[in-house]
């Protein structure tokens, strides 16, 4: 319990007045912003709280008193990959904003590949005018792989506007209304996808996943010839070089990747010059800071009542 | 009562082999196409069906004896726009699908100017990598005019990715869950939308209505600053010139049209040179001419069982 603790701010996203919104929130605690370079030095220990998003390799050796730890964002791999971290609970990001801009950015893409989006406007530039084959949604099958919160959403997103949907993940989940799959029926799953949507964590397990033995898998030969490849999870779950090579051969029909092994995705990056995919810059369900603060706040408020935490990890399963 | 009459096909669209299709759905009736030169001179009298898109203007001349008319597509503008058109009841095109790939085609396009593809893909080109303002579809209300299968539909689609949605008609509805307005209330409807999408069908009162005045009724300052024009009904509603000078100066953020006042597009319209508009063919929602053919095999078998007929246009109204 440290009902005063001061929280540590370590978000290395620059997005609106971080301190003076999350100061809104809590007007009684010290807020100490790592991104200020007054605190360099400074001593974080008796400090219980941080919210963190790419935090210091250092954070944990800096800070040893912490109790409670938020990830800034939907996905925690950016904590997993720093040292020693404490055996604390760790809080996940999840806002009902954060779920509809994510649902917004799967439909969005889906709708561009069916509706042929990139050749249209590639045509529109030459002045022609002429129809392309453009199977209607029923006719294709949108494979999820990710059926959390986000990936119930966008499913029943993607059902509404009409797509066949079929979803996997790692351990077998029944939903109503969705084929499922988990490990052992993979090759089923792949077999019948047409669009693979990505929505998975990166852990262990994902690093790499989606690489040309996987791509090679999807269904050739569906309504809209060749497959496509969308990923708003992670891109450290895609091997880039594969992904370039797929597109650039016909493997896949296109795709819109939003996450890259590298971000920025550095300007030598080849996959600049593909016309078949659309890049978004780790922009598909941007983190409202705001409604960070707000879940922080709620948590807090449970922990310091000694009321169980709501949207904690699974240190073992890593996010 | 013609059991046995001919139909005539006058389909002035190119898709698929529309006369061996039209004979799967009447294997023991003659089908006229008048596509076919052969027919060029050809008596038609006697003859009590017709299905048509864009008709031959003397073809009410040459066939006197019709009895029941189809129009091949949603709207019946091309059929109005002939002189001399029978006392007889005339069949829209309705259709699940026609329906559904409408409503593909309209959310998409709200989900385009939503989460700025346009200039997304314009800095992609540039390799560059930078997050634009991207408002949530709750922050964005969609004033949809008109309000039959296509509007509604879309409706909802557009209610389930979360945007908000009023609705405007000719004549007052009441829709469950959607503020609506009428000729009275025009005033009011285009003040409160950002996106303004038109599913009207072209008569006398809608011919021209899109136009800088109406532009300039749209609510500025919305969460995307500018309003945006989304046109899926008919080209003859939208003045052109006013669309490409609004867009220019920008009175509107954006705009997506799928229909013009002549098709194709002449190559010399400014419209093709604008980066902020999207130009589809008239391809939002093809007529399957299967579709087409099975709904007027059932209502060829209602009309001829003497029971009544569905989908008859208004002849006062004009749609």
């Amino acid at each position: 319990m440290n009902a005063r603790s001061a929280i540590i701010l370590d978000l290395k996203f620059a997005r609106g007045e971080l301190r003076e919104t999350i100061q809104g929130f809590f007007p009684d605690r010290e807020i100490v912003d790592l991104a200020d370079p007054a605190n360099a030095g400074r001593d974080l220990s008796g400090i219980a709280y941080a919210v963190v998003w790419k935090p210091d390799a250092d954070l944990f050796r800096r800070a040893p008193d912490l109790e409670l730890l938020f990830s800034g964002g939907a996905g925690v791999d950016h904590i997993m990959a720093v040292e020693g971290i404490p055996d604390i609970p760790i809080v996940r990001f999840v806002d009902r904003n954060l779920t509809t801009r994510m649902s917004e950015w799967v439909v969005l893409q889906c709708l561009i590949h069916l509706r042929r989006v990139l050749p249209y406007l590639e045509q529109q530039q030459k002045r022609i005018w002429s129809e392309f084959l453009q199977p209607e949604a029923a006719e294709v099958t949108v494979g999820l792989m990710g059926l959390g919160v986000l990936g119930l959403d966008a499913a029943a997103k993607l059902k509404a506007l009409g797509f066949d949907v079929i979803g996997w993940s790692r351990t077998k989940k029944q939903i109503e209304g969705m084929e499922t799959f988990d490990a052992a029926g993979m090759d089923d799953f792949l077999s019948r996808t047409d669009f693979l949507v990505g929505l998975l964590p990166l852990t262990p397990e994902t690093t790499g996943l989606y690489d040309r033995a996987l791509f090679s898998r999807l269904r050739q030969g569906g309504a809209l010839k060749k497959p496509v490849f969308i990923n708003a999870g992670r891109g450290g779950s895609q091997n880039e070089a594969d992904l370039y090579a797929a597109l650039a051969d016909g493997t896949l029909g296109g795709a819109s990747v939003d996450v890259f092994q590298v971000e920025p995705l550095p300007e030598t990056s080849p996959l600049w010059g593909l016309g078949n995919l659309v890049i978004t810059p780790h922009a598909a369900a941007p983190s409202e800071p705001a409604a960070l603060f707000q879940l922080m706040q709620d948590q807090i408020g449970r922990y310091e009542r000694g009321e169980t935490l709501q949207f904690t990890i699974d240190r073992a399963a890593g996010y």
